[in-house]
């Protein structure tokens, strides 16, 4: 029984990432933790298009993974699909987006989100509005960086640095969420950066999984000692 | 030059439903109306699958038909795609959940949602949140009718007076919507049973799509002008 | 049956600039649109006195007019007199301000609003307020131009541009609203200028107005045929 | 320097009954409390017309006491006029139906409403909207009474006892208003019955502008003082 | 290093019930899971006082265990010192109101509470307040049980089926939070009764405090990989 | 009977700069006003866990005080124990945030808060979400001063102007409220600068009192004539 940590899209950068951004929670999961992708998923989910898109491919492949699978985690901070895969399977479903955003919600009282692009600000603040948390938003700012600056890691650190920087002191941000699964290795730095606390998604998303997966197999226990 | 209205689910009667909808309006708008369906679509849109499953073939139609269209209508309650085709096209694009709600706010203070099936209201819910509108929503109750009992006109008559009466009365709802696409009939005599304005959704996204038809041109006009 | 868009205020240059931005809707519209001013009204409404105290003044001229009208326009962006003429007509009853905010709604996710004066703006709130769309207000930001300043079109402009800016890039709009009745000459440049949709408020209001009066007649003409 | 009562309406009767709800508070009051009403009001404030329209008579009254004032009280539970009376006077402003929330808030959670007729509801919903305190409130009900029943003290008393139970238990109310300016006399014993606190609006917004005028000639002195 | 799950109350039998609710969670655990009570605390917290007063105790006996701890979870619907032990703690704090919450906006759209006793319910709605996720609460309703009606199970069992069929019916929850630390026997039961899933605090928070557990060490693993 | 306001903390400097901020209102007032200070008090109020510790000292002060107390006022901008007081009290019983909070709301449209230090933002936050008002809040921004710079009156009331214009500029505040108990004396001088109102909440939460206590012997004596 696995905690399938599904990447949407189809680039294996991408899901070697979320791979080895779950490496250390594997020591503490009660159960394996599997890194996937979708291959029919585009090489980027960048559109509301993209995101309405994987949904299909996505619930396909959860449904022919549903009896191997203690939950399910969607690793794209769009959070595609959640609703779908959470009316479709019978084992926790968590999104990345959501989860980052639930556990901010615990650490801090008004979270910022770093997001890639100013275009998927929109389709952030609709998901925030369908959880209702707006008032809990500082704001969401994005970095505008381009595929060739996030190559560059140390231009790339600077300008998180900057707009989180922006979100504590100009909005008010007292946690801070990287608006994407592909920057695991910024998070400790910027942490210590900006003396605020910084949450990755994928693996708050996976800290939650495994809190449910404990929670599920402790009242399926609990069930059989009624 | 046609304003589109795309059933997105594979029904033929509830196509035909929806284009007996649009007929009193054809002789009022600028442009034509076609009341359209996507082949490729479920019989029926009951679950969150459903509506993120007709996305992709809903942007591949309206692709198509981009350059004779004058603006697309999303003609399922659930405005499946929405956000998706906005970003897609350059033509005005209308949901019909969104318009009635829209429509609603401007005729009443809180509206009421009479929708079909239970399973359905949370799906609302996030579409409410997400339109920011939850302070003007007086509640969303479902008829909770079977297909049976849909067939049976009187008794959905019936349970559409009950429910809009407690949407009314214990809820505060001063202007109700019908939350689908194929009650077009009752909304005249629900009006004059509950003495409360009725929202029939396909009309009144139809209605806002000749508004925006027509600012459309006006506004490409003074464009040549200027 | 006309369309009226009522100008609360009694200055003829702003009557007649309405009446310009009614132009190119008159082409596509199923009734004729008057542009009409109330001569009781201030010559421009600036405090809460003026929006209050051209109420009574409106809904007279208004009550003068129900049977020759199809729907009321009230052309001011504090809508006044806006619930009082509902509850008064038969007709739809549209205000620009209410219009552009709704269309706003079904075009970006959060809106950002234009005004003249600063002392507009605690107005302007609560009528967001009451309208339940806080949520969705990116800010309103008064561009702060006296009399003299607004007459030069340079100036104006430049200052809609900077103002603009300021909305999109630190306050996060994804569309714009004039937040007066007098700039429609700006709106085509400022979107070219922005890359944002602008929305001018009286063409919005009469744009749904328009929607309004073929959704009125369609009902009454099925009402027919019951 | 005197605190005006302002009935808007023309009802003798009603304003003597404001003069008699005021008595208690005079003994404890730095300035004399005069109850006074607008000749030119109608007979009573049922529609917003009627709200629009008493606010030109209600500014020219309050501009010729100006001098003679130490605060405006506005005494009917629409509030009309309070934001442009606020922008003519230098005196505190108060109304009748902001002072009984604000006051509310500071006794309770969430605050009920007992409104006199279904048609003042919307209205006030719109009213509480602009205020920003739609999530205090636990509902605005009717009793629903026509002029005949109102006359009949223990018929009122009966539905006021109903109507409040019904807003403490299945609406959670833990505090209640009364939604008007004329039930003063009922105050004591609802709140006995119904084991509530109970706020009659002129006089909690009479308390309240007794607070601010000693708040104010405090600040006066203190500038003396500087 | 040890969860510590700290019942702030002074109740052998309380502590008892959230020790057996850890049982089927400790096979699952990264880190042993430890229930304690505040011998200082009142038998019960039933008053705002109560949940102000053990914040003290609560903070010293943390410190004392800080060294031992992996993280904490306060086991008290109303969060007594939630905030005050977050700031004192470096460790991941939970509390079994808040994380119930956070739990059901992942697995529902909108929560209701089962509540003992109304007068704790105006004191959870400052705390969904100051959560800003009041657009996800159905409805907070109180058992309304007595000491002795609590002991009897089969009375108590009876009166969370018929409250929790009333905040999924007429509030329309689909999701159900126990809202009191010791009811985790009926958990299973209800769920089957009322066909919606319910929550149980404790585990909830312990199941987060499990997946926070196994972030943090994942976190100071990556750390030192750095 | 005196109304009794509370300085939490031991600071006999703070208590005698409250002492002062009431001796204007003392003319005006009902009742005499006493400034007591809790001993068992830190000598600031600086965390989460000096809010909730002064909590049972203030509860036991108030109790032995009831019988002598026409209200008690509660004079630290974090309002502990005001939920506490109230459930325990048989008076009004006032926080001096809270009190400037919905005075603000009187007088202005959104307020500002000038905080102290950053780190009781978020706990301000809190206060404000469980009080429903953040679609009022304009922002709450800190000074950021510490004890030396505070001692220094002109450096002090420089850095409140240039907060205060970025409250007023930036976010839109139309009315401020000092976010602490001790500058009374920069009150008229920051009104004059900012020419916006500017609330002190020591003397708003005396004013409400006042007012409060004057309701209160109203009813009594009405209570009398029943």
């Amino acid at each position: 029984m696995t905690i399938f940590v599904v990447n949407p899209n189809s680039s294996d950068v991408v899901t070697a990432g979320i791979d080895r951004a779950m490496e250390p929670l594997r020591a503490v999961s009660p159960a394996p933790i599997a890194a996937i992708q979708l291959d029919e998923g585009p090489k980027g989910i960048e559109t509301q298009a993209h995101v309405d898109g994987v949904v299909g491919p996505l619930l396909k492949r959860a449904a022919a993974l549903e009896n191997e699978a203690s939950a399910f985690v969607v690793a794209c901070f769009s959070d595609p699909g959640l609703a779908a895969l959470r009316e479709q399977s019978r084992r926790p479903v968590l999104g990345i987006a959501e989860s980052a955003i639930l556990t901010a919600m615990s650490v801090g009282q008004r979270f910022g989100v770093l997001s890639i692009l100013q275009r998927s600000v929109p389709r952030h603040m609709r998901m925030f509005g369908a959880m209702g948390v707006m008032d809990r938003l500082a704001a969401d700012l994005p970095l505008e960086l381009g595929v060739a600056d996030l190559a560059d890691e140390t231009r790339t650190f600077g300008r998180l640095q900057e707009v989180g920087r922006t979100l504590s002191d100009a909005h008010g941000a007292d946690v801070l969420i990287l608006g994407c699964a592909g920057m695991t290795r910024f998070r400790a730095a910027l942490e210590d950066a900006l003396e605020r606390p910084v949450i990755e998604p994928c693996q708050a998303a996976a800290a939650m999984a495994i809190g449910r997966v404990a929670l599920a197999r402790a009242q399926q226990n609990q069930g059989d000692n009624r």
